[in-house]
C-alpha cells in the first residue's frame, strides 16, 4: 500500500485546529503535540501525542515519527528542531528562521542587517537601562522571548511610564507614528518560488494590542502596497526557509513602511482567507509541506474579519451571547475555536465577512463586534 | 462547566469526512459510528465508536449517548432510529422520513400520493413480473433498498435486456426523455423554516450512473428553475422532517419537472456548496441540528464540480496523476477522501471550480477530467 506522508504540527490552538480542517482535503496522515487534551485541534488529527512542545526529549520523539513537522506557536524547542532537521525531517519553517524570529532581539538585528526599514531600536538586558534611554521615548518595549498575543510588550510613553518596563532581556524600539498597520503573508515553497497574499489593514484593541479588526485588501495607496509587498517579500526570503509569513508593517505619516515583526507561520491576520481567498493560507501550508505546488492568493470578494475575544469580566465555561444573531447576518462566516473555557481578551473565535463595499464590511464588522459576546452564563 | 451538544453522524464516508470539517466552526462535541476504523470521518471526530450502522443495539448504544443524531448514508438500522426517537432524542432527518426514501418502492408510493410530479411506475416483487411490462420499457428498474451509487439500478431499454433485471421488490420506472437533470437541496429547520439552493444541472457518466459533472446555477429557463424549486420544497416539506433533502429532478423534452429521487442528507450534488456559496449544505446541517438559524443558500460565485472516480482496471493503493496540474488550476478547489484504496468508480474525491463564464467552467472541468487520474502506481 502507498504510504500517506506523516506530518505533524507543534502545537494545538486555533491555528492547528484551522490547518487540520484543510488538511481535510488531502491524502496526508496528521499528528498534532500538545500537552492539552482537550486543545482545539486534538480531536481533528490522525494522532494525538500528550506532550510538552518546549520539551526536547519530547520534540524528537514526536519528530522523527514525521516526514515533516511545522508549528503553530513560536514557544517550541529550537534544539530539538534543529536535531531533526540533522536527520533528515522536513522542518517548515527552517529551525535557524524560527530562531531568528522567536527572539525579537534577534529579530531585530536581522533587519538591520538585511537593510529592512525598521524602527530605531536598542537593546536593553536588564530594566535600569531604561534610565539611559529617556530621550528616545515614546517608544515600545519588548521582550526578547516569551511575550505572545499582546503579553510581553510595553508602551513606554514618558519617563513615569519607565516602572511598567520589563527587567528582562528586550527591544526598546522607536514608537513609529503611525497611520495605518497592515500585514502582507507570504508564501515560499522549498523551489524558492513565492505567492504574496493581498496587504491586510489592521486595527487594534488600544488596551489588550489585539487584533480588532482587519480589512482585505488594505485600503492604502497603490505605491505603498507595491513597497509593503517588496518588503515582505525581502524579509521572507532572506529568511532562508519555505513557509508560510506573516510579516506586519507600520506605515507612518509620511507613507514610509517599516516591518513591526513576522511570524514564520500561519496567521491571525489571514484567517479571512479561508472564504475570501481562491488559496487559504492553511491551504498554502500544506501544499508547501506536501510539495504541491503554491496556490491562489487571489481574493475571490474582499472581506473583513473580526476577531471574538473573552469579554472582561468573565472566565469560567464560555457561553457565546448573540451568537444566533450573528449566524442569521447573510455574508458572515463564523469560527468558533471549540475552547470550553473563556477567560477576558482570550481568543475564542473570529467571523469573516465578505463584501465589495467597504464601507458596508466596516459596518457589519461592527454590528459582529456589537452583537456577540463570550460570557460565562450568569 | 456548560456542556457542548453531543452530535453524532451514522457512517464516516466522505459526506461524514466534509461534515466534520465544517464542525470545527462550532463549539459541539462530534460523534462517528462505522465498522471500519480508517474511514475517511474516522480521525476527524471527537469520538469514533467502531460498529456496524445496520445493527440495532450498536445504534442504540451509540445514539443514548448523544443530544441529536442524523445520517450520512441511508443504508442505518431504522428500528433503533424510531426507538431513540421515542427516548427523546433528536433524530435528524426523522426516522419516518428515512423509512419513506430508504425504501424506493415507498419514496414512488409518497410522490403519487402526495401528488407530487414522478413518472409512471409499476412496483415488482419479483423478475418474472418484468415480463407483464414489455410495452411499458423503456423503464429503468431500481431495487427497493440496498441500491447506492449506481448500484441496483438497472437500464431496459428492450426486451432483450429484461435477463439483467433484478429480482427483487423493485420499482419499474418509465424511462423519462431527457433534456437535463438537475438537483435542488432544500433545507428545513425544527420550526420549519425553509431555505433553497440554486439548482444545479447534473451530467452522468452512462456507464457507472454516477456523476461526471455538475454546473451551479443549472442552464435553465427561470419558469423552470421555479418549478423546481417548487417541487423540491413539496417534497420537503411533504416529508414531515427537518434536514437536508437532496431532490433529484428530470426535465423533460416539454420542459415539464419530474422527480427522480431524494435523498434525506447532504449529497454529492451539494458538494460545490462549500466554496461557491455562503452556507454550505455541511455548514446549513450543523446549522438545523444545533438549532441555529437557516444559513444563506445564495452563491458567492457560479460553480462547476468535478467527481474524482477511481480509474477502469486500477484497484489498490491509491496514486493522484496529474494532481500537480490540477492544483495548479487558479480557480480549483481539490478536495481528496484520504482513502487509500481505490478501485474502478470509486469516489475518491471531487474539484470545485469557480467562475463566472459558463464555457470557462466546463472548459475548467474538461481539464481536470482529463488531467486527473485516480490509479495505482504501475
Amino acid at each position: 500500500m502507498e504510504t500517506q506522508k506523516k506530518i505533524g504540527i507543534l502545537g494545538g490552538g486555533q491555528l492547528g485546529r484551522m490547518l487540520l480542517q484543510e488538511a481535510a482535503n488531502y491524502p496526508v496522515e496528521t499528528w498534532v503535540m500538545e500537552n492539552d487534551p482537550g486543545c482545539p485541534a486534538a480531536h481533528l488529527c490522525d494522532s494525538f501525542v500528550l506532550g510538552d512542545i518546549r520539551d526536547r526529549d519530547a520534540v524528537l520523539a514526536f519528530g522523527r515519527k514525521l516526514d515533516a513537522l511545522t508549528i503553530e506557536i513560536e514557544n517550541v524547542n529550537i534544539d530539538a528542531l534543529f536535531q531533526l532537521e540533522r536527520e533528515g525531517i522536513r522542518i517548515i519553517p527552517r529551525p535557524s528562521a524560527l530562531q531568528t524570529i522567536k527572539d525579537k532581539i534577534l529579530q531585530k538585528k536581522f533587519y538591520l542587517e538585511k537593510s529592512i526599514p525598521t524602527s530605531p531600536f536598542h537593546i536593553l538586558q536588564s530594566k535600569d537601562e531604561l534610565n539611559h534611554h529617556i530621550g528616545f521615548l515614546p517608544a515600545v518595549q519588548k521582550l526578547g522571548t516569551g511575550g505572545y498575543d499582546g503579553k510581553g510588550v510595553q508602551l513606554l510613553h514618558k519617563q513615569e511610564d519607565l516602572h511598567k518596563g520589563f527587567d528582562a532581556p528586550s527591544v526598546l524600539e522607536k514608537m513609529v507614528e503611525l497611520q495605518k498597520e497592515i500585514a502582507v503573508t507570504v508564501a515560499i515553497n522549498e523551489k524558492g518560488e513565492t505567492a504574496v497574499y493581498p496587504a491586510v489593514e489592521m486595527i487594534f484593541d488600544p488596551y489588550l494590542n489585539l487584533l480588532d479588526y482587519q480589512l482585505c485588501p488594505a485600503d492604502i495607496p497603490e505605491t505603498t502596497g507595491w513597497k509593503a509587498e517588496a518588503i515582505a517579500l525581502t524579509v521572507a526570503r532572506d529568511l532562508g526557509s519555505p513557509g508560510i509569513f506573516a510579516v506586519e508593517l507600520f506605515i507612518d505619516r509620511a507613507g514610509d513602511v517599516w516591518v513591526n515583526e513576522t511570524a514564520p507561520r500561519v496567521h491571525n491576520s489571514g484567517h479571512h482567507t479561508i472564504e475570501a481567498h481562491f488559496s487559504s493560507q492553511f491551504d498554502m501550508l500544506w501544499r508547501i509541506l506536501m510539495g504541491y505546488p503554491l496556490g491562489n492568493t487571489k481574493a475571490i470578494q474582499p472581506s473583513i474579519m473580526v476577531n471574538v475575544l473573552g469579554s472582561e469580566g468573565h472566565s469560567g465555561a464560555a457561553h457565546y451571547e448573540g451568537l444566533e444573531e450573528v449566524l442569521a447576518m447573510e455574508q458572515a462566516f463564523v469560527h468558533l475555536y471549540g475552547k470550553r473555557e473563556t477567560k477576558p481578551g482570550r481568543k475564542m473565535g473570529h467571523v469573516t465577512i465578505l463584501g465589495k463595499d467597504k464601507q458596508e464590511l466596516l459596518f457589519q464588522a461592527n454590528k459582529v463586534k456589537r452583537t456577540l459576546k463570550v460570557v460565562t452564563r450568569g
